[in-house]
């Protein structure tokens, strides 16, 4: 693979090239009279005044069962920050593209002009009615939490913010395999999450409806632990899993953990670190582009299991794992809403899409066969 | 052609089938580990960085620069009324076909669930960053007029409501072509419009401006002239038109008429006021599915030039004329706003499109040649 500033050069230039990512496409053949007739005027208004009748009925004659709106407000786009809901579209697009190819749901993507809670649940609610999903996109944290709340609420269809729960399954999918090829209990272990925003939050709150009873969350200012008073709502929310009450720095924590999973930002875990944690330790470094610690590095500190968020390091952590499936699985099982039952499902399945995981290769890649099905046949 | 209950039937049946008359499609081939990196991450996060800088830049980068929102909130669907949002999806979807079918625009249906003005006109402008131009659809008078013109005035990109002004657009067309079978000069004429709906009032204003300076408009309660005391403020401003200060109802609007619109309903007109007009009539009866009068009975009465709306009579008075068209001409030439010099243009343009107009063809098929890039061209 050429090298990163390579591949930014090349992919400014494709993106000029194709000129969006997406197209819109008639399914109807319009050649005659007849067929616009039939396709638009006069033909439609029995459509629409059958539908009219029961509103429900949009689901079997439009596109709204397969259609999902892919919406950020560019307030935390990629690892890129608060830039904006034009510079969020590339992203947005790129989504919508992988949603196609990986699962056939048509996605479309909505970059908001607002990046006020009221006002994005509100304009999400309105224009909902062509939609039958809602994946909400690179809206920081901690906003990201109530809007999501909030729309799942008010919403009928699923919605489901992928920074969060397309992060925490796949990680859950990794540690479960990692903990196999360690041969140890994954429910019994200690885990320490490194960065307390949308991915760290979720997987913490998907570890513990997992099973696993003794989680560290670290945030940049420490352990998130009943000593702290700076801590916002959905933070304290989370002190309740750091059962053995550790305090301080992440020394404190990752000292004697099986794994640590870094969902922060560059270099936030040093080799020492690593050195001190129990034996076999699991490192999943994944910030993007740059690791908590590079994998070389925590190799030589002794880590046996390591994965990153890069596509040129074996074991991927990669959203487009989990949501073209997810939404491939609600559209096929009219599921209206995702549950913490259900990520876990997908997350079992998804580790199970990797017969026989190994060092090199516990985590599936995103063309592997089996895949979207995996995670589509949990999500019921 | 069918009958209109069979092509309704058959509609319904062909829309269950399609199950969503559009599909998003991704422009970009993903297959390799290599082509994930440029289309998303790592690459895209370059092209997110690049469009930060400076976010005029998306229209270069992302779909915005052939991406139309085709919205509505249900209000005035068809012939249909307020039917809501979901019931006005399939008319939508249909438009975003057309869009693609004629002019290979890409065009995205959002169907609002909010009637109320302000709602509609700040949720448009929340979403507008994904997009490069906005067709309002079915929304009802006087509130399409309000929405309109705050949004045009919000955004910096083309917004048009189609039904006004798509509809004035081929109706221009069509008389232009009308009053040179007819060898009498347009601008000198006596025109009536029955209707004062969005339509009526924006076929009207589009007339003035070509340089008709005698339009007699009716509503449901009679001619607007100055003695009403009943007139909203659209309709007050429409009262100037009516230069010789006409009173009463259609009869004496149509009385000594050299052409009349009805933008209203069916069976508006009758044949008596159709034989009172001036020699050679214009009759142009556009209401759907039926027309304000019907053409044998209109012939019958006189009427020498006939138009409808139905595509099962000749000269049938279509937006897919026009919208497709318009949008494509305004992202070829860089459009930020649809004039009324440009509408104008716009119709000369279409009427020129039937070289030899006659009583049988003065306005061109929607798939005739030459129909999309006379509207284009004109959009500059």
């Amino acid at each position: 693979m050429a090298k990163k500033r390579d591949i930014g050069q090349q992919s400014i230039a494709l993106h000029k090239k194709w000129g969006g990512k997406i197209s819109v496409v008639s399914k109807a053949r319009i050649t005659t009279k007849e067929d616009l007739a039939l396709a638009y005027t006069p033909g439609v208004g029995a459509v629409s005044s059958y539908i009219a009748k029961k509103p429900s009925r949009a689901r079997d004659f439009t596109i709204q069962h397969n259609t999902v709106a892919v919406i950020s407000d560019g307030s935390a786009v990629l690892g890129l920050g608060n830039i904006g809901p034009e510079a969020a579209l590339p992203v947005l697009e790129g989504k919508a593209a992988l949603f196609k190819t990986f699962a056939d749901v048509d996605a479309f993507p909505i970059a908001l002009n607002t990046q006020d809670v009221n006002e994005i649940v509100e304009t999400v609610i309105r224009i909902a009615p062509t939609f039958g999903g809602i994946n909400l996109e690179d809206i920081s944290a901690p906003r990201c939490f109530e809007v999501e709340a909030r729309l799942k609420k008010a919403l009928s269809i699923p919605v489901m913010h992928d920074d969060q729960h397309g992060t925490a399954i796949v990680v859950l999918a990794g540690l479960i395999n990692a903990f196999k090829i360690t041969k140890k209990d994954i429910k019994k272990s200690r885990i320490v999450i490194v960065g307390a925003g949308a991915a760290g939050v979720a997987t913490a709150k998907l570890l513990y409806h997992f099973g696993v009873r003794d989680i560290v969350m670290c945030d940049s200012r420490g352990v998130l632990s009943s000593s702290r008073r700076d801590l916002n709502v959905h933070k304290q929310a989370l002190v309740k899993y750091n059962k053995r009450n550790v305090h301080g720095d992440l020394n404190e924590a990752m000292y004697e953990a099986d794994a640590v999973i870094g969902v922060s930002g560059p270099k936030k875990i040093v080799s020492r670190q690593v050195a001190e944690m129990r034996d076999n330790p699991i490192v999943f470094a994944l910030a993007n582009p740059v690791p908590e610690i590079f994998p070389e590095e925590a190799q030589k500190a002794g880590a046996r299991i390591i994965a990153t968020g890069r596509s040129d390091y074996p074991n991927q952590v990669n959203n487009s794992l989990v949501f073209p499936g997810v939404f491939r699985g609600a559209f096929d099982h009219n599921v209206r809403m995702i549950t913490d039952t259900m990520k876990v499902k997908a997350a079992q399945a998804l580790a199970h899409v990797v017969k026989k995981p190994h060092e090199k290769k516990f985590i599936p890649g995103p063309f592997d066969r089996g895949v979207v099905s995996a995670v589509s046949n949990a999500i019921r």
